[in-house]
């Protein structure tokens, strides 16, 4: 065990960085513009305000500035949970018995459990900046909910959160952090919106969905003045803000001289992904460096494994702008999967051109094989880690034990989104061996496709 | 807002301490020694070794050793999730308008989420050094067997946990955790042992209590050959190895040369206590320094505040050793409270004496002020905190008010024990405005301790 590099690489607080970076400034072939979905003519500015913060909707559209100066309250609280560790997982190796070194960025230590925390500060940041009363937002697995209810309350904004019923019966410990942190939590459908009656009227006794969710918060946002609507992934904005992670792991690795070979992170919306690649994929794409880069999305929700690069909407309801992006189709309803942060019908459109032109590749994990490897590492490595995260564990184990059969000494960096100190319904089916893993099938794909717009 | 102190101080790995102070070794006024409870003897180390591990034996014993050294591996373990950091609660300050400098120190981040796995840890490896199969335990608000479960995992030793039946069937994600990391729960009073089926018997239907566990797991640690139990907390070994929590706040603090005016931790049995205060009570104790050390008990639980200092029994069932310490008398029956950590009818011999001969005071804290005071430093300071760590948080509020009043610039250290992220039910039991305060009466307490043992 080399002794040289420490078990946790921790930047300085002042090496935290003052910048985020934009990754689209460096990429040749931009990702598509987001459309209006009545006239199919791209999105302006002063059509996305009345829905976004104005500084967000700058940001969502700007893909030429390489950096945005991170501002002074953000840095504040940034240090009272960042940097977050990059962590040598010797005891992993150890058990593994691999040749390999295996490192991962570590987001979880904070209350929220996961990286989302990152961009809600920002947005509750530049909401507050506007003069606005709140935001809304909808949540489900509620790692997104919860995190923006930490960022409102820090300054002191109003905070809607519009919950998938079905999570908000099923999951009344995270609605109850967020209620800790002053929030007020919706289950939806609720009667509250005009969507969410009409939903109701027609589907009595519907659990919802977050397709729902995200119509009733954006319809709640925009029909009450000093509001605006937020969402935790998918945007450009967001991968912006995240880039904080791959900003923090590279500076870190740099000090000990450390070239990752292999970057894993796990895909929903790709913002965790988007984050953690993007200085490394900044460097493939300015021909500096290259590096393997590898997506992993669950087996049940394939959407660049198995989706299709077109226009598509952002949610089921129809209600958002059209994205490029690869997709399973909007109306595509992903099979029950306990990384509810990966159940998602598209990707990001920064992710899509990145993955459509090579600089990335993709892979899925069923959802028992993923189980099984958050178990050994919490076992080895201490950490009881997020069902999404542990796409990336499995991922990183497997090619681990490629080097153990090469007896190469790869470095194998991984991002660990979050902990699962939530998830332990999901935890207990795995433990009690009555977990089942869905795949769907080419049709349901393709039937699913058929329904998209034609642009 | 000072610029010089970072919002977090870390120590460097190296600089985690390769040793545990006793210190005892430092008193004067020694803790008394734990009786024979039929001889009313001191009790010997071949009393111990059938229940004990040899090594944490000795420890126990052991009052004149001022150092030990912390085993290779064990310093390796540390490595995962320590060092903790020492935190400046700009935040909180800034929110309560005090001069005073308010710094806590860390020890949730970690999957058991508290400061229990520095001596799991430690109780883990002596039972592995000793070629041991395994352990047994017993838990009540769960951490501690958490934490025994990680322990054992690390090693690969067999981890028996008996888990009170009413946190058993009300805390279902604690024991999931558990059984992810191996162990095996069963729910007490059980049928697996004599002292269960005797209760079973007698009271059919009965939720069990933790003096009932602690019963169950001594018994199956003494008739199952390479078996030994251990404990979480009160005894002398656990507050050894609960130094290094005191070690490196003091390590740290000295860095940036700040000297605590006042110490404040949370006590149940006293192990977190303990632990915090070690170094500064020993420098107390060799007339180097002087500190204002501030223990906080739940009002519903008040042994130093309300107790008496005589021997007796360590648990309910009477089956254990009797040590001096200050006792509401072991028959108590703690109301209802929801830091299950702090429900604890004794206290650590080491803080009885330190307590008696006046090197700390005692106070107490009814439970709805605890955790307004939680939701206070959960949204300025970002943390859900413990319910136990939350009686810390509440006077180090009090204190840093009287300094807005005062104008002083004190600085004020606490413990932050853990997270309150299984403790959701007494979070929304605060939100919902349904808590209550209970209060014993005298009467209650002198009867109580009218049975205790003559010695």
């Amino acid at each position: 065990m080399s002794q040289d590099i420490p078990y946790k690489i921790y930047l300085k607080e002042n090496e935290i960085p003052d910048k985020w970076y934009n990754v689209r400034a460096d990429m040749k072939n931009k990702p598509a513009p987001l459309l209006n979905p009545g006239t199919h003519e791209p999105l302006k500015l002063e059509e996305l305000e009345p829905i976004f913060c104005t500084e967000l909707a700058k940001q969502e559209l700007d893909d030429t500035t390489p950096y945005f100066d991170i501002p002074a309250e953000i840095q504040s609280f940034y240090k009272m949970y960042r940097p977050s560790p990059v962590v040598r997982a010797y005891c992993l190796e150890k058990a593994l018995g691999t040749p390999a070194h295996i490192y991962y960025k570590f987001e979880g230590n904070n209350t929220s459990g996961s990286h989302k925390l990152n961009s809600a500060i920002a947005q509750a940041y530049y909401a507050k900046q506007q003069g606005l009363k709140g935001v809304t937002t909808e949540t489900g697995a509620g790692q997104w909910g919860t995190a923006l209810s930490m960022a409102c309350a820090y300054f002191g904004i109003d905070c809607k959160v519009f919950m998938v019923k079905v999570s908000y019966e099923q999951k009344p410990f995270r609605r109850e952090v967020m209620r800790t942190y002053g929030a007020s939590i919706t289950p939806s459908p609720s009667m509250e919106t005009d969507i969410g009656r009409k939903i109701n009227e027609e589907f009595p006794g519907t659990t919802g969905s977050l397709g729902c969710a995200i119509s009733e918060a954006v319809e709640t946002a925009v029909k009450n003045p000093g509001y605006r609507y937020v969402l935790g992934s998918v945007l450009s904005q967001v991968l912006l803000h995240q880039s904080v992670i791959g900003l923090e792991a590279k500076a870190a690795l740099d000090k000990y001289g450390i070239k990752p070979d292999i970057i894993i992170g796990c895909a929903g919306g790709g913002s965790n992904l988007g984050g953690l690649i993007a200085p490394f994929a900044g460097q493939m794409l300015r021909g500096e460096e290259n590096y393997r880069i590898i997506a992993v999305e669950p087996a049940s929700c394939p959407s660049l494994t198995r989706g299709k690069y077109i226009y598509d909407f952002c949610d089921t309801g129809k209600v958002t702008p059209l994205a490029k992006m690869y997709t399973l189709g909007s109306g595509y309803i992903p099979a029950p999967n306990h990384a509810g942060g990966l159940r998602y019908h598209g990707m990001s459109t920064v992710i899509s051109q990145l993955y459509d032109d090579g600089y990335l590749e993709a892979t899925t994990a069923k959802q028992t094989e993923v189980f099984e490897a958050a178990t050994k590492f919490a076992r080895t490595e201490g950490i009881l880690p997020a069902p999404e995260s542990s796409h990336a564990i499995k991922v990183a184990i497997d090619e681990a034990m490629k080097c153990k059969e090469t007896g190469e000494e790869k470095n194998i960096l991984f991002g660990l989104t979050g902990t699962g100190y939530f998830d332990l319904v999901a935890y207990k089916n795995y433990n009690d061996g009555t977990m089942e893993n869905y795949l769907p099938t080419d049709e349901e794909i393709a039937a699913s496709l058929a329904k998209c717009p034609q642009v």
